[in-house]
């Protein structure tokens, strides 16, 4: 059963009140880092993995994307992007990642922001990615960092004053599950390792064309005050073209 | 002025009762998945980047090679690699990786076990192993792991008893130098992300082929007692093809 923490009302409702929740991609840490990332839009058929509140699809059809669709789990996530993100031309689908179904060489740029990590099995979504896109079609994601994911408790480690004294790392070998809290809740991530994530783009038939450990920029930190985002890597973001 | 540490009487002989020191490349955790990743290296010219005792050399050497060049700053880790390692067409030189000079082309296989964390400046050394490939050629390397550098302590977090409790990340994203002790010694080595070793490797012209997170294998982890090695990745291994 694959996990629909997005539809659960108490969990949703935390999420709703995350900055780049109300913000949009501007209050995402990593944005701009991504959308350096990003190929050009302009005309092609877009399909957005786990696609939430649905800013991405915005932005690509704002971009002059001829085709966007945005599929997610979640129907009250779908529901909040149809309200905010309405944009012509984009299509919003219910549906788990592991399931979604399209013909081959349906889209051009297939791009996923912090949802991969929800998928308990990287290799049969990379090899469907590969069948959907165009020859030389791009495939962009970001996750949570392995270093990020290691631990259940995903968590700093704390000095009796209660600051941040540093990032734990264990079990980093040991890729699967973890139930960790997140706004409130538990919910099911699945760590896998960077050479994890290098291993199931090649093997899907990608090159890797860009590797990055994106941080804030320096204005987001001293305005969030994000000032720990420097001590460890949070997220990954890896964008790999069909060869 | 360039580090030269295994120079020094005390450190050369510690280093000299290390496993892999006395053992060779057996007992050396990461070999068989560096070895998984070299190329053939038959009839090829090979130039192994900060050679130390010269294993590597002799690997290459034994597997048929037309040409090995060692080169390292140490004569004390020259002298050993003569005496334990001096098969024919194996050639040993004494420069810094970053002074190393040979004409262009003249390498087929370009390898570097351990020693790239010791140099400040990736890019300048990179271009010059592009420009000493011959097309299509091969950059073979192991690094220390940003996770293992990221903190000049390089140790875990123990508990009252003594056992590691966790590995601790910090500073990540401050790249740059770290004086660890290493052997009962002060050595400086240089810190850098995952991203940073990407982006130098593209930048001189390079695509990406392996991207490995070595663990021992299990015979070893039992042999040597290595159990700890699972828990954070210490090395990176990385392997690219000139374009």
């Amino acid at each position: 059963m694959k996990q629909n923490k997005y539809d659960d009302p108490k969990f949703f409702a935390e999420y709703s009140k995350m900055p780049r929740s109300a913000g949009g991609l501007e209050a995402a840490g990593e944005w701009q880092v991504l959308r350096e990332n990003l190929p050009e839009l302009l005309g092609k058929r877009v399909l957005d993995l786990g696609c939430g509140y649905g800013w991405h699809c915005q932005f690509a059809s704002e971009q002059g994307a001829s085709l966007v669709v945005g599929i997610d789990i979640s129907e009250k996530m779908l529901s909040k992007a149809r309200e905010l993100n309405s944009a012509e031309n984009v299509e919003f689908l219910n549906t788990a990642i592991e399931d979604f179904k399209a013909a081959p060489e349906s889209f051009d740029v297939v791009l996923s922001s912090l949802a991969l990590h929800y998928v308990r099995d990287l290799a049969p979504v990379f090899l469907k990615v590969a069948e959907l896109l165009s020859p030389r079609g791009i495939f962009c994601y970001s996750v949570e960092h392995p270093v990020f994911t290691s631990r259940e408790q995903q968590d700093w480690c704390y000095d009796d004053e209660g600051n941040a004294s540093y990032w734990p790392v264990d079990s980093y070998f040991d890729e699967g599950q973890r139930t960790t809290n997140f706004l409130g809740s538990e919910v099911v991530k699945y760590h896998r390792t960077v050479e994890s994530h290098f291993k199931a783009l090649v093997s899907a038939g990608f090159e890797l064309e860009s590797l990055v450990e994106p941080c804030p920029s320096p204005e987001m930190i001293k305005k969030m005050g994000w000032q720990d985002e420097l001590r460890r890597p949070m997220m990954l973001i890896l964008r790999a073209v069909k060869k």
